[in-house]
């Protein structure tokens, strides 16, 4: 009866131990606020066109006439239209609106991608990552054990170190091909962008070995110059990965909710087109994003909405280019914050990225997060999000740049 | 790699081979339109108090300071609340509010429950039925082999006929006890409604023999009289049921999404408490409804939310009265339709449910929906909606006197 594999997983412990330690430390000193700059999560308010599209939407949903019931699961025309245009063809990109599947964001699509799978499907997850892809792995039985390193048996880990510039080789010859690679750029948690020939480095591996890259973008926004925003920018791309996007982080839409994600046609493995099986998934087990965050977003795609947004993404830039910069002269190794809004600092002295946590919370009352919490390859390092405001970005430079 | 059980999946055809019909007939016929009562959709406007709420959310998110970014996945502390005080206290009934989980809809839940259990799972589902807990089932592994009467080896149905006023008996002692049993009532498709003792019956068997109940309330606020609105009104029913509810039908939310499961920390299996599972799967796959979404959805429990619903159920109620009585009078033989959206139509002279449907479209150029596509026991059987208005239930109710 019950699903053996979700007694594997041991708790997730990383943000309410961060909350405990917070807590405990605040019970015992008083004196100057704490600067938050550990959590994902952003800050900005929504760009004007969002906020008039969404009162626009409330307005039609008041009128018999203009009132929408259940939208098509795979997402209003309007919708995917759009994203077509704004996201893939104004990059020369040949996606079709019917390739593209909306939904209430991308960590829901990230972990229910694994449903067209079965259980022997073998993994291979960058490592530190963002958890949700291993932990969506182990409850669907693909993980193996669970290893006293804190890694599972059956996944292949990628590491991504400052040797490898935290983009990790394809898989070695020695171990049999993955066949589901996750990929993230620019990365979680370490802020780092794959160049377009790192990319197509794995497409060919990918195509060569049949398999499949799950490519999460969701970070897309924070490029700033010629990089790939898109799997599909690279040639071949179309019969090998499968693109998860989100405006969460490109419009601000943690709590509105949307996301998408891209499948191609032409992706086909044991004769199956996983186009054809992600539509009956989300037909099956999902009824379509809300109609007034489909439309908010249909708004952020216009080009008023893109100058919009470019602003509250500039002001997030300038945060991540304040952090690094401040870090740097203060003496920190660091990493990430170019075309991402995450900060990776190596921990100086050798210390664990607990101790270090411990330590900036004691002496600069500044709280981030321990790089060992995405993966044992994050041990030694830290991270620190941009997504909080210019003052408290500089506040914290400045209390760190005292302690240090 | 293919998850071999999605492939098993028939397509889907119940609705497109309608649309494909209906598409014929007016390729051949001009003249008065056609009345659509297949589709289980609301029509109506949403009420003044959901409306003001989400203008009110929108400009929460067009500032700082009252920016919401992500929720908690399980839904924000203002919603489950109200859902407690609206739904459960207000009935006697002692459900917690950190025991209701907010989602997108109904929908995703009752599919991705299915994440908790076992591909051995045995599965009891009622026929007729929504296709999504059979689908959802298949797509998990746990149905078997599709037979040529159109049903799955492994599952258990549970016939619901007149014979039984299509509230199905407790599963025969000569099968063995499945581990989850599907009901859902007020019923989709037949509107039957089950009384507070054959729930008891349910709830029993359940706690005998160990099994789950997933109880799908979604059209709960069509009940008229004293019957139980949720299965936890039935004693027992802690260690032993979940329910589904929807703000689809309550408030007209097809298109806003929202939805709610209640799995009460008394439900153990194997050693393992369901809603912890739950929680793990939510937190791991999920992250939370849209927040406009759940302040409209806290806006319709209120006082004043709660009086202008009933106007809009009441009106949905007197299309199904009307379309019931017309019916009768024509001489049909009729179900559901008192404590339900749907009319269960027994098809004249031993028709079939899709001559019947050629025959009604032909004739009065009214479509709905033919039983036999909710299952075997469906056959015979035609299901109409009270979705639609006053005024094209009348015009259809004339119409189909005309023809029959």
């Amino acid at each position: 009866m019950i699903n053996p594999y979700f007694q594997q997983l041991p708790g997730s412990y990383l943000f309410s131990e961060i909350a405990r330690r917070v807590r405990a430390f605040q019970e015992q000193h008083t004196g100057r606020p704490i600067i938050r700059l550990g959590i994902g999560d952003v800050t900005r308010p929504l760009v004007p066109v969002a906020i008039e599209a969404m009162h626009r939407a409330a307005d039609d949903l008041s009128r018999s006439e203009t009132f929408h019931g259940y939208g098509p699961e795979q997402g209003h025309a309007f919708l995917r239209e759009a994203i077509v245009s704004s996201q893939y063809l104004s990059r020369g990109l040949d996606i079709e609106p019917d390739e593209v599947f909306v939904s209430d964001g991308a960590k829901s699509d990230v972990g229910n991608i694994g449903d067209l799978f079965d259980a022997r499907t073998k993994v291979a997850i960058c490592d530190p990552v963002y958890p949700v892809y291993v932990d969506s792995n182990v409850m669907d039985g693909r993980a193996g054990e669970l290893l006293p390193d804190g890694r599972w048996s059956n996944i292949t880990y990628l590491p991504c170190t400052e040797a490898n510039g935290f983009i990790p080789d394809v898989p070695s010859r020695n171990v049999p091909a993955p066949d589901l690679i996750y990929l993230c750029f620019p990365n979680n948690p370490t802020g780092a962008m794959a160049s377009r020939e790192q990319l197509a480095g794995f497409v060919d591996y990918a195509n060569r070995n049949g398999s499949i890259i799950l490519y999460d973008a969701a970070y897309e926004s924070f490029i700033d110059g010629d990089l790939p925003h898109s799997i599909f920018e690279i040639p071949g791309a179309r019969t090998c990965a499968i693109e998860f996007q989100s405006f969460s982080k490109l419009a601000g839409f943690t709590g509105v909710r949307c996301g998408f994600t891209v499948i191609p046609k032409e992706l086909i493995r044991e004769g199956a087109s996983l186009h054809a099986l992600w539509n009956r998934r989300q037909t099956t087990r999902f009824n379509g994003a809300s109609y007034i965050a489909q439309r908010a977003a249909e708004a952020v795609l216009g080009t008023q909405g893109r100058a919009q947004l470019k602003e509250t993404i500039r002001y997030y830039q300038e945060n991540a280019a304040l952090i690094r910069n401040g870090l740097s002269s203060t003496g920190f190794t660091v990493f990430g914050g170019e075309h991402a809004p995450y900060i990776w600092l190596k921990t100086p002295d050798k210390l664990t990225s607990w101790e270090f946590f411990d330590l900036l919370l004691n002496k600069a009352q500044v709280v981030g997060t321990p790089g060992s919490g995405f993966g044992p390859h994050g041990e030694g390092y830290f991270r620190l999000t941009a997504f909080g405001s210019h003052e408290s970005a500089e506040e914290a430079i400045v209390r760190i740049a005292e302690s240090f």
